[in-house]
């Protein structure tokens, strides 16, 4: 069995390399945003592009194992999305995310929001050739996530505590949570946001600009290398 | 890969099966619940055996990538409880049931519940000898959720609809939630629940209770039958 994860998981890496090549060609930042279903991470896009409006060209690539409802509610704010159905698989891989880079083709230059399967499980061990993982941890879920599912947490460069509208109606501690995230990823990266409220989209906006200025001069020095 | 699921899954079905004699056996009523990470399967758990008090012995198996945290917050109730920790794996599988089941020793005629890792993925596969599947389905994480992990709730025969009281800060539409859920299982059973005001626990007991008989029922047709 081990052996067998072993080559999964090498033949994945093949293909996110595969990827994130391409992304630098492309000056292309892309996100792989992680999360329990349900953490509000839809909602979350669908704000943060809209937010974004014409500053950044926005493409989006849907992972869930049934329905295309999220794909459509992206393309409702105008930004191009695809869906992928993972049936029974329990996340995206980075033979799915190359295929559907094909398909999209999205702009040299923009971001590139890929929503995995919700699970904090699976989708940790699977590179898509992503510049960072961002993990999206809802107030409603309880401040012991990052400790219980510590793989997530440390394969995150970011955490955004989301829903934080809810606080005053839960008993949800909020600096135990984010000392619990940084207990497994002392490097984390925090920020509270609230979809819904907007609170702290600035800053996500800004950390996004500022990863992206980051891509952007990668492939500037690989263009200067060539 | 297909014919290696199919090994994987038929090696479970087999420990399932020696799981569900033992329980057949001994007059236990097994109920394995799943959920997404932090949908209040452990409160609920924890408000659970307080209300059932001494009418009914209770045992509990956790399932958790890492800690033994919810172990020791059922120990505080009086409940015999053991933790599983699956490391990098998505879901109890029956074979470390059968274990916790010999480690905890649950009493004759009681109630087992097995805590399964959050996921609505992977413990949809995974068979652990139990009498029902019961999904947690918090208020917090949208009504699309059955949709979207349909494999789950059509496992499941009991879906209790989780902390209700937040419904009030909320935009969920619960009937909308319920409608979903019977889309993919239309024999379904729902209970709307709030482990923190109490709110329909006294039906969800009820049910347990009315489960329970139905699994002494069985074991005393056994017995009458051997």
């Amino acid at each position: 069995m081990i052996q067998l994860e072993q080559d999964i998981l090498s033949k994945n890496n093949g293909y996110a390399s595969e990827n994130r090549r391409h992304f630098a060609d492309h000056g292309i930042l892309a996100l792989n945003l992680v999360s329990s279903p349900g953490s509000g991470k839809t909602s979350l896009l669908v704000r943060t592009i809209q937010e974004i409006g014409g500053d950044l060209a926005c493409n989006v690539i849907e992972g869930d194992q049934q329905t295309s409802a999220d794909a459509e509610r992206i393309r409702e704010t105008g930004a191009p999305a695809i869906q992928i159905n993972t049936g029974k698989g329990c996340h995206l891989d980075a033979h799915m995310v190359g295929h559907a880079v094909e398909h999209l083709s999205p702009a040299d230059g923009g971001v590139l929001f890929i929503e995995n399967v919700g699970n904090l499980v699976c989708p940790a061990s699977f590179d898509l050739g992503e510049a960072h993982k961002v993990a999206i941890l809802s107030v409603t879920e309880g401040e012991d996530k990052p400790l219980k599912y510590p793989d997530m947490f440390a394969a995150s460069d970011l955490v955004l505590v989301n829903k934080t509208d809810l606080l005053p109606h839960l008993d949800f501690d909020i600096e135990a949570a984010i000392a619990n995230a940084r207990k497994v990823n002392p490097a984390i990266r925090v920020l509270k946001v609230s979809a819904r409220t907007g609170e702290g989209m600035g800053a996500w906006i800004a950390w996004i600009k500022a990863a992206r200025a980051m891509a952007l001069a990668g492939h500037e020095t690989l263009k200067a290398g060539e």
